[in-house]
């Protein structure tokens, strides 16, 4: 048994078959939720776990899995996600579907007696390109009700309601992959590290510790426009200048007060926008991440207030919505101190890291203890078409996964 | 002839005329340069001259003009533009031209006779929506060269040179127009003021002192983007933040060391632009005026050297793409004494100002000595919907508009 390993070959090629689904003309892979190449790329996969032999189930929420029964029937999970961002890479979340279904696919074919169940796990929507991030897990996990989504109109115009009846769901029963799930001992993920860290550090594993809780705002400072030549610079209520200053110190403050925690603004659309008009309105994304709950609520409501003081003595106002908010996750310890055991067992090098992208893990965590395994990113890149790994750190990270599945698989 | 005043109603029903050219069911006016509402204005104008007995031309810049001949083929010239910016208002440019032509047709009703020739003039594309501000006068002050139009892309796509056909305009002979003029002596130019300070002081006139030369760049901060969550704030090269540090600290420079200059970012675009990535790329519009020369070069040189400092000192490059350049302009202490006069004879109360927006006047300082005259704009708007006059300034303005011509075409 110390010599099983994952068929390399056999995952790779997989990858390879899952990257020509969704290629964009404008570079890397389009592949977001219920559009064209996401409805193959899950035909795909499906095709992929029956020709495996593994039992396919599809829920209401339209996560996929692929089932090895055990014994009993309590289920270890291990998945991630195919969906992508618009121009993403073709190893975010694939890896960790694929890797997982190989994982399953070896012990079936070495036709392991488990003592319980072990599933792969597709969700949902992880990239949130319909309205917002986990649409899969979270419904899977019970976080989700009909009278949220009903309603809802996705970021590319046309209701949710329409947009997964093509995947043949329907949006009342999505909250039903609650009710469907099976009981869940524990969940597993591998996936890429999206940062620089490994690389840096040159080591294959990362063991995730935790994973960052974040808030997403969706906010506005409104001043007053007018004529860029006419308008005496003290007389204005510019709205970009309010935004700069803000965004400024509340850069200063998270750097200073807040170690490890960040504030990102990624979007800015001003209005009226054009070149010789002073901005009247300023709206921006504002993502802010915590591994720490108390920190999170804190650095929140600092920053919150820092706008609000920026606009008052600026003379403007100042409005935000909050989009989004997960929690941090603190990973599983009796999980965690395995995929130790089994990297040194199997001689790879790791370290601890922590999370500071979502994933469905942290969804996960809310029903079971769950585990994570990161590979490096080449140059730390992701949601990139440039997206890149080294194809022995996934072989090690497989095997890592597939022994702990083995391993929490046993009584 | 102290009594000899405008047709106001006439003007007035000229201006409701003119204003249903070009509606715009988003709001306001939108009449660029030879856009189709624009090419139907400019035959409005030309029917409206002929109408009144003036002899019309059109010179190869498409600037059209109405003559009330005198003893001298000398002209003494008044006007401005009838295009407007996408969603502009009624009376920005309109004023000029049509108050200029109540003038001729009153003066030629009231058979005077002048010893130097009177021209209204309907300059091209003043605001710039097809290759960069005051086409039309800088063809006929022979600002352009054949080699700067031939190649242009407009900004809306097609060519310059299939734009103007449309128009019945040759590319190649726009700089003709130089060629076309006759001797000009002088050039007034009536305009809403497009900001608050007539209207704050209640003074229906404003004479115009000095109008401010502009910079326009367009402009980059390159960084390196990255995932929100997985790029430490230390380790970041944040395209956004070195904006925002920019702009704080020129807003401040120019507030403190530039008084009466102005200094806008009215225009900003993040790349990738996306919630939870860290912008590798921050374009941005940056605008530049002043009423002196000098300062406006000194100006220029520290606002972009302080950029290339944030650049450096954050670790990212700093571009910059000259869009648009013009001098400012002193007004002839001759015309501007004459105007002071007559507002005092005709007992209308105005104020000395000076303009921070360009006009046609602007470039025709460069041929001949030149006049303007302010009228307030309803809470200092312009180029929106909105913008709004009292018709009692407008008939103060054009009857010293009118005197002004009177006095200018007399020996």
């Amino acid at each position: 048994m110390t010599e099983l390993k994952v068929n390399f070959n056999r995952l790779w090629q997989d990858l390879e078959e899952l990257a020509r689904i969704g290629q964009d003309p404008r570079g890397g892979i389009s592949r977001p939720s219920f559009s064209l190449p996401d409805l193959e790329a899950r035909d795909w996969l499906k095709g992929k776990i029956e020709a495996s032999g593994l039992a396919l189930r599809q829920d209401s929420a339209g996560n996929i899995f692929g089932r090895l029964p055990g014994k009993s029937s309590q289920v270890v999970m291990a998945g991630s996600h195919l969906d992508t961002v618009i121009n993403g890479g073709r190893f975010d979340g694939s890896v960790g579907v694929l890797s997982a279904l190989e994982c399953l696919r070896r012990l079936k074919e070495e036709n392991f007696e488990l003592d319980r169940t072990l599933e792969v796990a597709s969700f949902t929507d992880e990239e949130g390109n319909l309205v917002g991030d986990f649409l899969g897990s979270r419904a899977f996990t019970g976080q989700l009700n009909e009278g949220q989504l009903k309603n809802v109109r996705t970021q590319f115009g046309p209701p949710l309601i329409e947009i997964v009846e093509k995947a043949g769901l329907k949006v009342e029963n999505i909250p039903l992959a609650a009710k469907e799930r099976p009981e869940i001992l524990a969940y597993l993920e591998l996936h890429i590290e999206q940062g620089p860290v490994l690389e840096e550090e040159e080591v294959p594993i990362g063991l995730v510790t935790a994973i960052a809780g974040k808030r997403y705002f969706q906010s506005t400072f409104v001043g007053r426009s007018g004529h860029a030549g006419t308008i005496p610079m003290e007389l204005r209520q510019d709205a970009f200048i309010s935004l700069a200053d803000f965004a400024l110190r509340a850069n200063q403050l998270v750097l200073r007060e807040y170690e490890d925690d960040t504030l990102t603004i990624g979007r800015v659309v001003l209005k009226p926008g054009s070149f010789s008009i002073i901005p009247g309105e300023a709206n921006f994304s504002l993502d802010l991440r915590s591994l720490d709950h108390q920190k999170l609520e804190e650095m929140e409501g600092e920053v919150l207030a820092l706008a609000r003081e920026v606009a008052s003595t600026r003379g403007l106002s100042f409005y935000q919505q909050l989009l989004d908010s997960t929690e941090p996750v603190i990973i599983s310890e009796s999980i965690l101190n395995k995929l130790k055991a089994i990297s040194e067992k199997l001689g790879y090098d790791y370290r601890l890291i922590s999370s500071g992208a979502g994933h469905d893990a942290q969804i996960m965590a809310s029903i079971c203890p769950v585990g994570m395994i990161f590979i490096p990113s080449v140059d730390g890149l992701s949601h990139v078409p440039e997206e890149k790994i080294n194809p022995s750190d996934l072989e090690k990270g497989a095997n890592l996964l597939l022994r702990t599945l083995l391993d929490l698989a046993s009584v």
